[in-house]
């Protein structure tokens, strides 16, 4: 029998992280050896996970959960941290596999330091593709971590494109779901409600990430996040709405076969195929039955009511400073909409805002020297976004 | 530049042979360098041919096409042979790359030639799989010959098969387009001319395999060759009709992942995607544009009006012997359908008849040692099919 599998999560408690751990737990005893486990600053969940799965580590990045972690794990073995530092430290621990699935910019320099030490690295988080893109590709091969996309999206394609050489790749084509709202007319969208926003049809999801997939921003960032990842042009990753989900992405070869991946909306599946890679596990996801689901549609895009995906690929266009501006923009629409603040349609009208004024104070760098770099366009692009919303809100009244 | 790729192709005038040699035409001047060109009787078009593509030899299997083949080649430089031991000859020179795309028994021997040499051999004749695939396999691999299915379904498994391993594939899907009867009722069907069997909804092709499709007779032989080509149980050959014929097989891994190879329905993908292998080329076919096709639909095949399916499983659990006489039995059908002497239905009762009565008579072994039993058990099968056939036609009066 070969030696454990030497694994951290960073974001354990989150659903990516959950279901990683699923898969470890039904994986014949002894295949995996859970190195250190983070979260935000659910104390609770993480010691219970941490106790069950015999973790070396377990930290919360909010220093105000660490007495309560310390107190949940005490005499369970497992050595606490809490804070910033104790996350950084967790990511650089002697694991030769981590999953990097916290959520937004707070991921980016966790996920870093475990690209330095040479792992294998399961990227559920796109804020360090988006943001941070190049400096963390660069990072990858310098130390030769391989990055497994966990995206449902994006693991199609990694797998498509082991049926073919990259040289023979003509494009990539991501398929979106096309959210709730797919139908609805422009006017309808306009008034569209927080929960109508969150009603999504395929997969369950945080708010966030299913308020994203209402507007398709979250397409957007995963044509971004695609052209870093592959290493291709924009004009290479295309986009076609597939209601159903089933098939996930798609790589087209010069001689005209286009390679699939197909499956059932289950992350396991994604999550597996990064776990197990180079080899495959089993999975409980359920199987595919093709006849059962009869039909699958496919359809372009609608610009006009979804304006999220042409301001991702000009933002691609413009650099990093601008793909990062646009992220940071977003994140702070979506949460003026799920704060009732704003409409539907002032997400992407906020964030093109902010854009242009940033565009305009020339404060987007084509390209990153480091993080510091980073942060700061993320911060301008905040309060950028911020008043934008505030204009939007007034106009309102 | 690369040292030119020396190919042949048998079977040079057919549909197969043609597209290949139209990709030969479209590559880069020097790589590719005919070595031989093989057509039954057709001596015009393939004298045409060798002397378009500079062959060194130029085979027609009929005798009484020689004279013919010569006169037309006197003067190119292009060597001349006529008959079965010419098609062998063919077979057997020294290229790296052979197209076995003769169509029916006649294209065994002249396989197993071309197998004999160590060449890659892009196999477009199903026979060879259908009714001595073992025999057929065992002597690729002791000669190391790579075989690279070109039929459009298993030209999809195999590229599916490189986005994983062996070891993990749980089942492949082989699509059938219905064919011209998907939605015909049986008593309608029972009714159908030849020209309506013949009107195929996506795929131009000869007339015997249009029949095959028709009762989807075609894609029982395509289980019966997957299952050798690909080494499978037949549990792990699954079938599903899918009338756009946009995805032409499947690979399902164990964690739930499919991989298909969708494309445009033009024969040119996967020849290409053989004669390029393991690399890829260029290729004229349309590129898919799935918004533009809108949907694609699935279902299970339906066993009353389509019994060919269950027939050529039956006879794979039998063994050789079986299928290589269910081959035959058809090959006769087909023709007396196409004569118009049985109906459509008839087909497949005769095929039943010819293999019962062969199984009762202990005929049909689980393996064959050798081709000649291969004949033998063809050669019974045709005559036990045309006595069926009799019995039906004087029933039918």
């Amino acid at each position: 029998m070969s030696a454990p599998r030497r694994i951290s999560i960073l974001g354990a408690t989150g659903s990516v992280g959950l279901a990683t751990l699923d898969l470890v737990s039904r994986a014949p005893e002894g295949a995996y050896r859970i190195i250190a486990l983070t979260a935000n600053r659910n104390a609770a969940d993480l010691a219970k996970l941490a106790r069950r799965h015999g973790a070396q580590f377990a930290a919360v990045a909010d220093p105000a959960a660490g007495a309560a972690l310390e107190e949940a794990l005490s005499g369970s073995g497992v050595r606490c941290g809490a804070g910033p530092e104790a996350i950084i430290e967790a990511a650089a621990m002697d694991a030769g596999w981590v999953m990097a699935a916290i959520v937004g910019a707070a991921g980016l320099r966790p996920a870093m330091a475990a690209i330095e030490t040479g792992a294998v690295i399961a990227l559920a988080n796109k804020e360090c593709l988006v943001c941070a893109g190049d400096l963390f590709m660069q990072a990858a091969g310098r130390r030769g971590a391989a990055v497994l996309p966990v995206d449902s999206e994006h693991n199609a394609v990694f797998q498509a494109l082991n049926a073919g050489q990259k040289g023979h790749v003509r494009r990539i084509v991501l398929t979106a779901s096309g959210g709730p709202f797919l139908n609805w007319p422009l006017e309808r969208m306009r008034l569209a409600r927080v929960e109508d926003a969150l009603a999504h049809p395929v997969w369950s999801m945080g708010d966030k990430i299913s308020i994203d997939s209402a507007t398709m921003m979250n397409k957007g960032l995963e044509v971004i996040e695609a052209c870093r990842l592959f290493d291709l042009s924009p004009a290479q990753v295309d986009v076609v709405v597939h209601p159903q989900s089933i098939i996930h992405g798609m790589v087209e070869y010069q001689d005209g076969s286009l390679i699939a991946q197909m499956g059932s909306p289950d992350m396991r599946i994604p999550i597996a195929a990064a776990l197990a890679w180079p080899e495959r596990m089993p999975t409980p996801a359920a199987r595919l039955d093709l006849a059962a689901v009869g039909r699958l549609d496919f359809m372009a895009p609608d610009p006009e009511r979804f304006p999220a995906l042409d301001l991702a690929r000009a933002a691609l266009e413009a650099g990093e400073g601008a793909t990062a501006a646009l992220n940071a923009a977003n994140e702070v629409a979506v949460e003026a909409f799920l704060n009732e603040r704003i409409g539907l349609l002032d997400i992407c009208a906020a964030v093109a805002d902010a854009l242009e004024t940033a565009e305009a104070e020339e404060t987007l760098p084509k390209r990153f020297s480091g993080f510091d770099q980073v942060f700061d366009v993320d911060a301008r692009a905040r309060r950028l976004a911020m008043a934008a919303i505030a204009r939007r809100e007034s106009q309102r009244g």
